[in-house]
């Protein structure tokens, strides 16, 4: 039987994480390892400094006091010892689009997944109001199915985008790459009880370059997004001009 | 006259701060903006859930509760208003090589400058054990004078390892690739002293694949590494793959 761990990082408490478990249903044993609290912007972060509590608080699911990244860790070392065939994260309250994915602890664990080996997935609702989960949970379940069967690259994972929409409306699936962020972040300056100053980075929702092909393209005109991303940054058209730099040292 | 903002992992403490502000000095106003305590691991997270706090320690430099990202932010927005020509993160005592970049604090700063558009790279020594700055402090400012006068491409930044030996045994400077490493990471298990379990990811050094190229074989050999990295994580070579899956949904 397959054996499918689940994560996110919006805690326990989400409801995307049951439509995650319900949209997988059928495929294999499920087990989900998440967060005790929300840990958006957690990025691929791991817990050093700290040690890490774990709770089972029901027959599948495992809480943990670690980011979505600890969370794949400890899923595959110690609540599945044996070979995990998927790990998929979500199912995220909140877009997973363009330059998103570098904060995002949703995609983290994804990255973590591919760097030991294991094929992943992660997958966000793109709204940053109330999400319905029915669409992104059937699609997620349906996935599964062909990532489990055809694989994937090594060091490759996919990151998907559902569009807040009633599934009957969503328009097909699209394979997209990554679009351009454009971020309207503030820093909230304020006074705290005892005149002290404080920030807070606040802002408002960030907007898209809808460049054709992206993914914030495709969720924009209700298709569900697919990237495949890849855990080598490498910009490999730079490495010419750099070299022609001649750079010497000492 | 340019303005060059730095920040780190390691916090203010660190000594690799004060070398990468004298490596830098003659080059602009450098002001550095950094964590208060060790940030390793901390990876592009951002603290949206918490204030932040900021005290200036020193004429150029201030320290704030914050992750590298939010030094960035706070930096780049609050601090520097004017634009920034340059923001240099470092020196790290430690490698960011291969996969590290995905963990790592350092290389977060440098991804958060790059999407607000400003040049940038990050540098770091390559050893776990206790690091001499000088070469790296004298490459980081050799380096910062080249970005400065030619730029770089637009989404693009670099990684910088240098070897933990002392500038004349250097061999010189390569331009590389991101290389694969091998992580060795355990989750120990405990006791505390009321009987609960708690966990710690622990392990052993990571290793490397050292494959020609790499920034992880330069270094190994005496060279300093430069990794032109990007924010596209794109793998462009699987979309045709998995267009052929012909996935529907509804």
């Amino acid at each position: 039987m397959k054996k499918i761990l689940v994560t996110n990082d919006d805690g326990v408490h989400a409801p995307g994480l049951e439509a995650l478990i319900q949209g997988l249903s059928g495929l294999g044993e499920i087990i989900a390892v998440v967060p005790n609290q929300e840990r958006s912007s957690a990025s691929h972060s791991l817990t050093l400094h700290h040690p890490l509590r774990v709770t089972r608080v029901r027959k599948d699911i495992y809480v943990t006091t670690g980011t979505p990244s600890d969370c794949v860790i400890i899923g595959m070392m110690e609540i599945l010892k044996e070979k995990v065939d998927l790990v998929v994260s979500g199912i995220n309250n909140g877009p997973n689009l363009g330059d998103d994915v570098t904060y995002s602890g949703t995609v983290a664990a994804g990255i973590e997944a591919t760097l030991r080996g294991a094929l992943s997935f992660a997958v966000s609702v793109a709204s940053f109001r109330a999400c319905r989960y029915d669409a992104a949970a059937g699609f997620a379940g349906r996935l599964a199915g062909y990532v489990l069967k055809k694989g994937l690259p090594e060091g490759t994972f996919l990151n998907v985008n559902v569009p807040n929409i009633r599934p009957a409306a969503i328009k097909g699936v699209q394979i997209t790459r990554m679009g351009k962020r454009i971020y309207r972040d503030e820093m909230v300056r304020r006074r705290d009880p005892r005149g002290g100053t404080y920030y807070w980075i606040g802002g408002k929702e960030p907007s898209a370059e809808k460049g054709s092909g992206t993914d914030c393209a495709a969720v924009a005109r209700g298709w569900i997004s697919v990237t495949p991303l890849q855990l080598d940054l490498t910009d490999y058209k730079s490495i010419k001009g750099l070299r022609n730099w001649r750079i010497k040292y000492p």
